[in-house]
């Protein structure tokens, strides 16, 4: 029964963050169209198209190419272009105009070649991971800019004036982004990163309790169906490195905003997230026990049934304690709470050991294992304490 | 003495991968480059730039955008941006000549609402995970066409032409960057994905020996500095989910090459980088004992000694064996031998369980978690033999 409204209970609360997403989509969906509209208004009222031309083609291409889900990603994306078009373009001048110095066939060859050391050059750096993972757009535009201005620099007289209407149309398509990225229903790429590690608390929580679950359930009545619904979000939890540290360098961008104040914990959040891969890791093999063929008997399980509930039921109600406590953002009370519990857990365990010393191989690979989580969920206390200072 | 030498070797190895790593990325870069110029041709030879005017541009943004490190991420994104620009013109067009057939300022009423819906519409697909895997990028362009397209049309009349024109220079552009990207030293995601997951198991081979020397040194000396080196290794295959995939959906646009032929097992390499990652999250939990301050006595870790590391080097030798045979693409024929040695692993273990059975608490673990390693391996070589048929 316990098992069936847990089941309830996560299969509600699915339901409603898949529903909020839902509902995030479509209002990003909307924000999307609304900038395409106000930066096409560049072409179709007839005032503006007389001051910008056919530059307005930039203005879209920016909205089109740099409106990205999170506010974060917009910004960086923006920042990015526009600090990659105003170097390439600059260069790209100063090539254009180096070239026609020389004059002859000689301005073709140095553009050339300007052309490929420079590419070749910015494409190496994008392969660099630290560049990459933060300036990679914005490298690309360099590269862009400077071979479209450094070769047409040679067709047309007046570079300057239309890197200028460039770059000031590509300034209007950014701050069209901003505006609506940022201050219509804005999605703080922070937010979601504070609220998905909150939540992977209480995933393994879950995911704990139900693997107690159906050791001892099994232990009654002898089925061989664990719950592969709890496995599932334990995967999701080890797996969420990349999509971590991608909000994490997201979140950098972002300004200050809400409940963070100036205060940024991004590389706290990624230390925390590390340590709940671990013990997700933890958990990834007890339940391996759990389906290994070869199980103790009943009777021995039976026998260390009630230390392990009661120290699995603890346990959850630690991780899910620690995981309110970062939601809610406030110092965590229960932190003292928590390590004589961590304490009593231990006693509790070497005893369900002790009075079975005398047995077999497998029985007790359980109630190990979750001797390894208390030292484990020990880090983890330990790690949240420091975080709960903020 | 062994460790040292363990460490030099995976040292070297380091090196020679970094190195070669090194090297792609500069011929990559080199690739670039060429493309680079090849492209700008269009404008700086006068009998091309006759031919396709201001639109060589195009071609220019093409190399630029669609040009990636592994070949498959070209392919994949040249045939979403050929397919996104042909679609989204043919739409605009459409609008756009709707939009002239009603006349007066309705026309303008209607393009901007036709950009709304399909804007928001087009982002919201995006959002979708599956089609986000693959056909981001097409949407993208979608999107920037279907606005210029349909924006512009009112102001040119001979959008048609235009059109032609611009989809001429984008071939050019992909064109160029297939060539080089497939024919000059191709980079292919495919034998990426395939030397990463045979290099997984010598991976997880040396930390699992890593594991258990530290294990019986510390029982030797009490010093209490387990290797690092070994664990990140461990750690990064935990990591790889992410990684695996970007490569194993750049290997879907791959064409027939080299030794692949036209057999095609991306999913089953998905499928095997899950079971390490089970493995090395398995690996994971068992140096947690390692770390843990509450260390069993000398004695007793002494008298599990000689099974346990008996049973790490016979495991080590299978996993680097399945790592070689993945390595050759041939078909596993020591899979035949690791079989029985599994069961003898097994023996090995129980009876050094046995002979200790009135042991504390934590000794053991070590001997219990490798039991279920051994489990996990059978697995693993059932998989294997599954693909070693290929």
């Amino acid at each position: 029964a316990l098992s069936f409204v847990h089941n309830i209970v996560s299969h509600t609360r699915e339901k409603i963050t898949s529903n909020k997403q839902d509902v995030r989509k479509l209002i990003h969906s909307a924000k999307v169209g609304i900038a395409l509209v106000l930066v096409s208004l560049l072409y179709l009222l007839d005032p503006l198209y007389d001051q910008v031309g056919d530059n307005a083609m930039w203005a879209i291409m920016t909205v089109v190419v740099i409106f990205e889900f999170y506010a974060g990603a917009t910004l960086g994306k923006g920042l990015n272009r526009g600090i990659g078009t105003i170097l390439g373009g600059g260069l790209g001048c100063l090539a254009a105009y180096i070239a026609q110095e020389v004059g002859g066939t000689g301005n073709s060859i140095i553009i050339a070649i300007s052309v490929f050391i420079f590419g070749a050059g910015a494409t190496y750096t994008r392969l660099v991971p630290k560049i990459k993972k933060r300036h990679d757009y914005g490298l690309m535009i360099f590269i862009l800019t400077f071979n479209l201005v450094a070769v047409s620099g040679l067709r047309a007289e007046k570079v300057l004036e239309i890197a200028r209407e460039r770059l000031s149309t590509i300034g209007m398509g950014f701050a069209v982004c901003v505006f609506i990225s940022l201050v219509v229903f804005p999605t703080w790429a922070s937010d979601e990163l504070h609220d998905s590690t909150a939540s992977k608390f209480q995933d393994l929580a879950e995911s704990l309790q139900g693997c107690m679950e159906d050791y001892f359930r099994l232990a009654n009545e002898k089925e061989n169906e664990p719950s592969a619904s709890s496995f599932s979000s334990c995967k999701s939890v080890l797996n969420s490195k990349a999509k971590d540290e991608l909000l994490a360098n997201f979140a950098k961008w972002e300004p200050w905003h809400g409940k963070f104040g100036l205060y940024y914990p991004w590389g706290k959040y990624l230390k925390l997230g590390e340590l709940l891969r671990e013990l997700a890791a933890s958990l990834v093999s007890l339940k391996h026990c759990l389906q290994s063929p070869r199980q103790p008997s009943t009777t021995l399980r039976q026998s260390i049934k009630e230390q392990c509930e009661e120290v699995g039921c603890s346990l959850a109600w630690s991780l899910r304690e620690l995981g309110d406590s970062i939601k809610k953002m406030r110092k965590c009370q229960q932190a003292e709470l928590i390590a004589p519990k961590v304490k009593a857990m231990r006693v509790e365990l070497s005893s369900a050991v002790s009075a079975n010393s005398k047995l077999g191989q497998t029985e007790n690979i359980d109630a190990l294992a979750v001797a390894s989580f208390v030292f484990l969920l020990m880090e983890v206390v330990e790690k949240v304490q420091v975080l709960a200072k903020e």
